[in-house]
């Protein structure tokens, strides 16, 4: 019954979205560190093969059950066999410090995601879930980690929900999965500094043509989101093959990843990428930034780094957008704001999240645009994505 | 295919969209007229019972077949059995017409929404839609509806795909939804004047003691939002049960409101009340309002005037929400906008189109508050509501 319900879930959703929120807060912390220490000592990244190595043999030795990350949890909330382990979230947190302090192109919703399910999993034994309570229990830790990390609750709260299946979406856990995601970000918010606002300005009059604009801009960005997986996906395919010795993988990636940037004379594909998503609002950048970070993150990744793809997505979709603006006549800001959540709706089959998370970060104004782009790039972008054991319940067309 | 299905799906939907904007600037326009016209000509409300009869017999003896309203829509994407006659639009823009004229106390997205599935219904024999084809496009059609009659695009996509069963959302008809509810709004936008913006003004902080007061704000709508189906369907009940005669209830229906609103000597609570509902934004109203809307609207449509449920629920809401601000520590006009979305999100039991609602038409700022309110309300209004034929897919609790 209801009261029972609400006495029950409304203090395991706050527990776990204060566990996520404090996680994210830290997480968000070191790599404010990290990238500080990387652009004042750009010698680190000289060592990213070994970053690499040493990231290996920490989930070779020590890592073993939880290095399935985000894969393992949704694997846990489809069909549960065991608890994640605690040891999940200070070793994702480390690897996460350690990819970006030595300048491997990651994001970090990855790590938040996995601090935020394996915190909220240690909940399970203290109040005897069953499996059902279990997933629910779960999908709110997904719920916080996204919602603190990007300081986007709502968007946090319909993630949870949204990105298990591909093409439905079940409200059983609606009430635990906005209570740990608000109350992840009031955590997150109370721990950190404020992060700059993105602005998107002026937003033309939606009529057929510029309708027709964002629907070819969100077609393009889920074909590039599909790229992305794809690519990062052959990527981890190559290596598997390739490198037998599993730690051996990222070390090797690391080289890669340390030459390109050397080739390249530049560090901008390096880390988050957190500048040039701000640049990609306010003036035009390379055509090829999109590219540079696709491709950066891509092998990173895609040779067994620790860290999230998302961030790199907002960037790739945010550099993405302002090239179109070349070739759409949509606002430059517009369009970086529709690619910053586009390439991720495409890549992550998340179009109502992803549609919340703009109007979230750049305002309800932008809504109907980033609702385009997001749909679009969610039709465009093929059936599976950055997440491969999310599965597909409604096909897409 | 997806080229097939774009090709395919992207027309319908846009067809479906400027029929259903049309309707909508049509209906926006009659009930501008109507409300003009009975405010400077009272004596119409004497009237009342007589147009009741006149719905009555119009809809015995032309519109039997489309009596079913709304929840004949719902039963025909559920189990396709036949076409969606035209007759239904024409009838329910009349009908609804008159209800307002004469001074019952309706809304209008029942009408906007059998409008919408009724002119999208008859595009499924010249596109040789097949049974999953026209479920569909029907949805489209409602998503078309609600989005242009409210100008709020997203809410309305996203309620064409919520309404339909309670606890789970499929995105089988995403694109055509949210096709169909853009070129909606664009079309009514284009043929009518632009509506006064509601200002929320001041949001504070969420904090854990700002949730704790907005979720029980929301629990007290969704129990409001439960008693108004309540209500409605006892009276409904009742006329069925003493009243043999069909088209005779809303007839003693019109005498009941009729001396209702000259007992109490006031119009407060007739019509569709749009100024009473910006009051509630603005200055402190009767902390009853919201029971007198609610008692004029449950006997106006128990007794089967024609109209919708929606705008009086936002009324019944933002004042209710307007009145809890003598108790509940938040801004008056953030309670009023939390009420507008919270009482009609457990009613219809659509929380998230709910709150994408209040983001479109509050901003962004108040959705985090709005949703916690429809969230709550969405979990204490039951497992039924105003749409009785929507479907119980997943329990709430």
């Amino acid at each position: 019954a209801l009261p029972q319900y609400l006495v029950r879930w409304v203090p395991i959703a706050g527990i776990a979205g204060i566990l996520a929120g404090a996680a994210s807060a830290l997480l968000i912390w070191s790599l404010n560190q990290a990238t500080r220490i990387r652009e004042s000592h750009l010698w680190l990244i000289a060592l990213l093969p070994l970053a690499g190595l040493v990231e290996g043999l920490l989930y070779l030795y020590i890592g073993r059950d939880v290095s399935g990350g985000n894969n393992l949890i949704f694997e846990q909330i489809q069909q549960p066999t065991r608890r994640l382990q605690f040891r999940m979230t200070p070793l994702i947190l480390l690897t996460t410090f350690m990819t970006h302090l030595f300048g491997g192109s990651a994001g970090r919703e990855g790590t938040a995601l996995q601090t935020g399910a394996s915190l909220a999993d240690q909940l399970t034994r203290p109040f005897r879930l069953d499996e059902r309570g279990r997933r629910i229990l779960l999908m709110a830790g997904l719920s916080a980690g996204f919602g603190s990390v990007f300081g986007a609750p709502l968007a946090g709260a319909v993630f949870g929900m949204e990105v298990l299946a591909i093409g439905s979406v079940s409200y059983d856990a609606i009430l635990p999965c906005f209570v740990a995601s608000l109350i992840g970000n009031i955590t997150t918010s109370a721990l950190t500094e404020h992060e700059a606002a993105f602005r998107v300005g002026y937003v033309p009059y939606l009529n057929v043509r510029t309708l027709v604009l964002a629907a070819i801009a969100g077609a393009i960005f889920g074909a590039v989101g599909l790229a992305f997986s794809w690519i990062a996906h052959q990527i981890e395919l190559f290596f598997k093959n390739h490198v037998r010795y599993v730690p051996m993988r990222p070390f090797f990636g690391g080289v890669l990843v340390a030459l390109a940037a050397a080739a390249i004379h530049s560090t901008r594909y390096l880390g988050l990428g957190a500048r040039p998503i701000v640049e990609a609002f306010a003036l035009r950048v390379s055509p090829w930034d999109w590219l540079g970070k696709l491709l950066f993150t891509a092998l990173t990744l895609g040779a067994g780094f620790k860290g999230g793809e998302v961030t790199p997505l907002f960037f790739v979709g945010a550099t993405l957008g302002n090239a179109l603006s070349r070739f759409i006549a949509l606002p430059m800001p517009l369009l970086a704001a529709m690619g910053f959540v586009g390439v991720f709706a495409g890549a992550a089959n998340t179009p109502i999240a992803s549609t919340l998370l703009a109007m979230e970060l750049f305002g309800a104004e932008a809504g109907s645009f980033a609702a385009i782009a997001c749909i679009f790039s969610y039709l465009f972008s093929g059936h599976s994505g950055i997440y491969r054991t999310q599965r597909v319940q409604v096909n897409k067309y």
